[in-house]
């Protein structure tokens, strides 16, 4: 439901962001306080680091699962269809939302991403105007009208 | 990506709303007339119907696939949980974003759908200016910004 109270309830929120590119992690994080977004932004940089910290691996052993994941396809380590499928597959992942966040708009892609129960697909813009404007209607959408699944600290 | 040519695309999308409350499909009508929401509504009001339509059994034998989908989880002879694993387990079907609105809050119902591959899950709002509001940004999210799978005439 639309309420208000979501912007309150967005501070606690965290978005976990899979990209390892330096200009857009810069582009997504001036994004966010241009657009006075008051979650957390976690940023890892590849695959394995990114399932090493939803499972809680060594240093990520304390962490709160995120509330949202964004997903780039082109990742290091561990390709970006591979890690949605691992995150997809994990009985205490798959409740996770994963936008994918892709520079792609290849039909196939799109299709390979939500066949693997990506919940969203996102084309990356390319010019600052068009990304400030999508990230306003992600936070409208995902931290404002949906319900999105509780946070689980076991 | 963020472009005004999504507003033209969805003149041709379709969305499916599964729902038998005859007061929440007039409101939904109602509300996507207010928006100027171009893009085709089909209502069906049982699971079992729905799922008909989608595999195209009998009458529904030449439909195209729609581009989303809008399930309330209380409806009749197939309850909504039921239909959402029958979508996301079915490899012809599993690539329909199925975004579940429902008038429940309840935590469970919301870790439930998601980890049955629901998209996205949204709570009914209970008055009409609310619903609009959400309906915007439904539309701004699902049908501006989002890269919807494409459809297949398979």
């Amino acid at each position: 439901m639309f309420t208000e109270n979501k912007e309150i309830l967005a501070e606690s929120m965290s978005v976990l962001l899979i990209e390892d590119n330096k200009a857009d992690i810069r582009l997504v994080k001036e994004t966010l306080e241009l657009n006075n977004l008051k979650f957390k932004l976690i940023v890892l940089e590849d695959g394995i680091t990114g399932l090493s910290y939803l499972n809680r691996e060594g240093e990520y052993k304390n962490i709160v699962l995120p509330n949202l994941i964004l997903l780039d396809l082109d990742i290091p380590l561990l390709n970006g269809f591979d890690f949605l499928k691992k995150v997809k597959n994990n009985d205490n992942l798959k409740h996770i939302p994963v936008i994918v966040f892709s520079e792609s708009e290849n039909p196939n892609d799109i299709k390979k991403a939500y066949d693997n129960y990506a919940n969203s697909f996102i084309s990356k813009p390319l010019d600052f105007e068009s990304l400030v404007k999508t990230f306003q209607i992600i936070d409208n959408f995902w931290l404002k009208v949906t319900e999105l699944p509780p946070v689980s600290e076991d």
